[in-house]
């Protein structure tokens, strides 16, 4: 799962109304009385429960579960398993794919409306020697100008917002209340792989048919911007193929198959200069531009009202805060904060992930390496395909003469769009702006997740994603998630709980 | 030192001539009487003590000195001066120097020749999980058509040829005899990461004094051919320079200071992507020519001489043995055999050792790297130097705009020759030739090693290698030394040590 940075401006009296027992959550806007009257006890109900959700956090945490590793899979089903049931889910299922399993639950209340939310129970590879803190501990730390949060492998990506969505369930049941719609939950433990098998499960017929009753699909997130509160409204996100190019003397049939001494290199061909040179013509000299043959025939360039969306962002977010949370000092061509913006959003890219080859430790290793890879992602955007920008990358290395280069997908899924005016969409934007956080509509998020699975047929719903809350550091070490927020703009975990409650009862109102 | 593939060619009755206690070796053809009655004395004393030489190898393994690692220096440093001592030098000094520290020995017994012997007391990295038996176990294992071997890293590379060395002085110390030539040993522990200091342990006064009594200085090698009992007589080597290539955000000024996001390269330059265009600038399109500029100003052809000796060297070669040790399967641009050596003696390069960037684990992460990672050798020919090539490399990127691109030297040496008149290589030819060993006489070593430090001034001596005795997988996994050979052309421990011994009557007795 991406760890975008996400929408800031101008912050609302938004902590008044979220603190419970006020007037304003008793009567909030938009909701009926009763509904009102239903997420002041269940706030109680949140606060009273707020150790046992930190415990759920950590406990999940605890168990981490590496596809790419093929570290603790069947665990971290049976796991998550455990934990639709104990939230109320009253059918849950194991669903077996060609890798790892995923899993089916439904909770269902005989409410008029359903909503999809989906879940990834995998996290990303860590290394530990990173951490400040051991990444499996969770411990609970005072973060300054945060307050306390939770650090561990996967805290904000995404067990702590999955968490705190399955507290939402928890508070409710313990205000002796039943959730306001239906509830279809699809998860898996393949994102930080790419998805590979996603599909499988999603098509599987009984949980097809639970998915079409779905307004639309949400993964729970805690990307609140530190700064100001704000978040985004996603609508859509970029594409990713994730693939190695492969240069090895066992398929080119020059060079050697294994290492071998480097003074040889006289006399020897060389797989990691062959790799060097299939890697350079794919990106424009500056690096920052694919120049895979056709790659741009697909692009839709940005329409009136996306720019429309991109000008305001622009005007919502702060450039230096961007800056200083990327380390970065000049964004691409000096452009110009808007322009960075529009091609975050409308630029598809090739980007080096990493690269291995021959000797990798402290100093050198005279060895003329057999091979060498480079770890890429494309980005893809509307109405770019994966399998048309792999199919073009194949045929780009084919026709320069790389044919033994190898191209390896190991997953990624195609960009996905959703309707600005769908109700899932209607829901997320009324409900942040009834908790008063301030919103930014995005044309579409840069990174990628697996929402065209949900918005492309058969399943052909709305997704995107939802929540209040704060976390980073997905990807990286010292991964944090706030528990108990010092920052007025920021929720913690209680905000974030009500926040996914809030949301439930806007989707069940929504007209 | 690099792992050679050595000389090979018609094999001659040499076992006769090594059988202790025949005819041949009581009238070793070249040496005097009293000379060949001393060999056959020491060879049974080195039969005698073939079991405590097998000993002192296995421990010596035991102890890895690595450098790049910062490994059991000091340690490996005492043990050397210990086995020094005990192979009887009567001198035995520890010379610090800015990097490990480097030893300095002298056996004087009044001989009016002295010797000058090279050795290395540091090996290679090494990863146990690639090896059959642990790297530092030293096990005697049945190796089919080789014997009994002895796997351990350091067991080619170097120190089984340096142990059998100083088994030979042990031998003929128990045979109560003493050394025909006085002997000057230095030793490094920095040779395998390119000799960085090791000018200051030969130019300290005392040190350089003895060096300027020697005929020469050989360091002692295990490079018999497998196939036929050849070996080469290398009249120099290539030069190296041991680089990396960094391309980082925080040196350019662009692109992160760490690995972020890789949604982010939408709008944020890639690290990576520019140290692929700074590579790709280096060698021609094939990956085989340096296209330095300036590259091959300093490049002295072939002589007239050297390709009469590389013709030579192409007729007792083979090349299948050659191709199937490589695991190649064509050479560069096909060429043919009697090319490949001569690219070999006469080819300066520029090879890629190793690549690493941003994510280098299982499958993949996406991230967008921060700093990106060349691992280069750049191999030198006469009369090339390390300096220069550098230089040339550093104007090379600037002049390309790259002047953020780093060239981290971690070591080298210059390029080295020494005269085939010298008595040092006559004495190697007719050792060899008495005992019967194929010589192949080979202009230069496509490897490196840091006889530069010795034929350049203030030094200025004859250098190069020696030995009998085979070994292999130098760097690599499952590295060996032969102990026991059962291939009748290839000598065991006991044949390597009195190969040494035979050396040193012939320097003292050589024209």
């Amino acid at each position: 799962m991406s760890n975008e940075r996400t929408a800031s401006g101008p912050i609302h009296n938004r902590r008044a109304l979220l603190a419970g027992g006020t007037a304003a959550a008793l009567f909030a806007p938009g909701l009926t009385f009763a509904a009102s009257g239903d997420l002041a006890a269940i706030r109680k109900a949140a606060e009273t429960g707020y150790d046992a959700s930190v415990k759920r956090i950590q406990a999940w945490i605890a168990l981490p579960s590496i596809a790419a590793e093929n570290r603790d899979m069947d665990k971290g089903c049976d796991y998550m398993m455990a934990l639709a049931r104990d939230a109320g889910f009253q059918h849950v299922e194991k669903v077996p794919t060609d890798g790892h399993p995923g899993v089916f639950a439904t909770l269902d209340v005989g409410a008029k409306r359903t909503i999809g939310i989906y879940f990834m129970y995998d996290v990303k590879q860590y290394d530990p020697a990173e951490w400040s803190s051991p990444p499996l501990e969770a411990r609970i730390v005072d973060k300054p100008d945060f307050g306390k949060v939770i650090v561990g492998r996967g805290a904000v990506n995404q067990k702590g917002p999955e968490a705190s969505f399955l507290a939402g369930l928890h508070a409710i049941r313990a205000a002796g209340r039943k959730p306001p719609v239906n509830i279809v939950l699809v998860c898996e433990g393949e994102e930080e792989i790419g998805s590979p098998n996603f599909r499988q499960i999603v098509t599987k017929p009984n949980v097809l048919a639970a998915l079409k009753k779905c307004e639309g699909v949400v993964i729970p997130a805690g990307w609140q911007s530190p700064s100001n509160g704000g978040v985004s409204v996603n609508l859509g996100a970029k594409g990713i193929a994730e693939l190695e190019l492969v240069a090895s003397g066992a398929k080119w049939g020059r060079g050697p198959k294994t290492d071998i001494h480097s003074s040889e290199k006289a006399r020897v061909d060389s797989p990691a200069w062959r790799l060097i040179q299939a890697l350079q013509t794919l990106v424009t000299p500056d690096g920052n531009t694919p120049a895979i043959d056709g790659y741009f025939e697909k692009v839709r360039p940005l329409t009136a009202r996306e720019k429309e969306l991109l000008a305001l962002a622009a005007k919502q977010l702060n450039e230096a805060d961007a800056k200083k949370a990327l380390g970065v000092d000049h964004w691409i061509d000096d452009l110009p904060w808007d322009k960075t913006l529009e091609r975050l959003a409308s630029q598809p890219t090739v980007n080096i992930e990493g690269l291995v080859s021959g000797y990798t430790g402290p100093g050198g290793k005279t060895v003329l390496p057999g091979r060498a890879v480079a770890k890429i992602d494309l980005r893809l955007v509307p109405n770019q395909t994966m399998e048309d920008s792999v199919a073009k990358l194949r045929d780009h290395l084919d026709k320069r003469g790389f044919k033994d280069v190898e191209v390896n997908v190991s997953g990624g899924y195609d960009p996905t769009e959703t309707d600005e005016n769908s109700r899932l969409i209607k829901a997320e934007i009324a409900t942040y702006k009834r908790l008063g956080a301030a919103v930014t509509v995005y044309p579409r998020l840069a990174g990628s997740w697996p929402g065209a699975v949900f918005t492309s047929a058969p399943v052909s719903l709305p997704a995107g994603q939802f929540g209040l809350g704060h976390g980073s550091g997905a990807h990286a070490p010292n991964e944090y998630y706030v528990i108990e927020s010092s920052n007025p703009k920021v929720e913690g975990l209680v905000g974030a709980t009500m926040s996914y409650v809030d949301f439930l009862y806007e989707i069940a109102a929504i007209k």
